[in-house]
């Protein structure tokens, strides 16, 4: 998607330690026309496939889901993160790695909302080293849906999600790839 | 928000404790389409008040914030919650008590998100006891930027939030206004 390119050439700041920082319009200030653009670039990725909801986790996938919800007319939903083990009531839960706070968490949805043969795409943000995708792609799995894809906004080529990901068999489309952003000097894969 | 009224009698459930579930529609999954709707209501009664950013804070805020924030043409803005005390860098922060949680959080905004005289409407999708938005409404005032009211989907009218915050002399508006839900029963406030 140029438009992301370019937003993230003009307001994207590469961080030592490999930090992307996009605050200013995906995940803190959000760039809410933007995002309604991304969201029906989504849509146009994935029709044909028989979306029937779209899973993401909380807290910035949720832009990212209700824009693409709301260009497919599809419910959408979010994993929530707990830090405690085990989350009473009727949930599907897992545990899931996060390489941005170093800990773990129990990504966790209620079984009422992830009904059995569901058609399922999985949402978000970031994709970097796909751990927040295996959560919630295990989380798919236990519920007897399908997942038919991935969408994500913006993937770090570098790090090793995405190709583990498709690795997988799952079609994972990301909006925008960096390849490397060496002295803060952002490069994107050339996509179709 | 007559839509929502419906909404809250057809799909909401009121648990003991005075829990009133909605996640079937606002928060955990969310109904896509409906969701914008709210957001076109928001702009629809905050028309002419020249509002520059919508403030929110995450998880449950996210959604509802982009909603009107796309149908206002305006980009939104959420606090983050933390844990800890005084979080680094460059922010705006006030302490939260969460009645939800039993705890205290950090609610945190950075500066460069919430320039100095702009015209900020709240939103969130619950009001109870109003101490997520007492916290926003402190985060603005740090900011020097102006509340220009506030935009909530369900309002608790038995508990004293929306009294009180109304009792500073803010515009508030809720879609909708549970007056009881005593036995299971949800009685809405007569709005104009």
């Amino acid at each position: 998607m140029k438009a992301l390119e370019e937003k993230i050439r003009r307001e994207g700041q590469a961080l030592p330690g490999n930090i992307l920082r996009v605050g200013s319009f995906l995940n803190q200030q959000i760039d809410c026309d933007f995002m309604m653009e991304i969201g029906r670039e989504i849509a146009r990725l994935y029709e044909g496939y028989g979306v029937d909801r779209i899973l993401t986790v909380e807290a910035s996938g949720i832009a990212i889901a209700l824009a693409a919800g709301a260009a497919m007319h599809k419910p959408c939903v979010f994993a929530k993160k707990y830090r405690t083990g085990n989350v009473a009531g009727e949930t599907y839960q897992t545990t899931v790695h996060s390489f941005t706070h170093g800990n773990d968490y129990q990504m966790v949805v209620a079984k009422e909302y992830l009904p059995v043969g569901e058609r399922v795409l999985l949402v978000d943000d970031f994709l970097a080293n796909g751990a927040a995708l295996e959560g919630l792609l295990e989380i798919v799995r236990q519920a007897g849906a399908q997942a038919v894809g991935a969408a994500v906004a913006i993937e770090k080529g570098f790090q090793d999600g995405g190709a583990r990901l498709r690795g997988t068999g799952i079609r994972v489309e990301s909006l925008a790839i960096v390849e490397s952003m060496d002295e803060g000097r952002i490069l994107f894969r050339a996509q179709d």
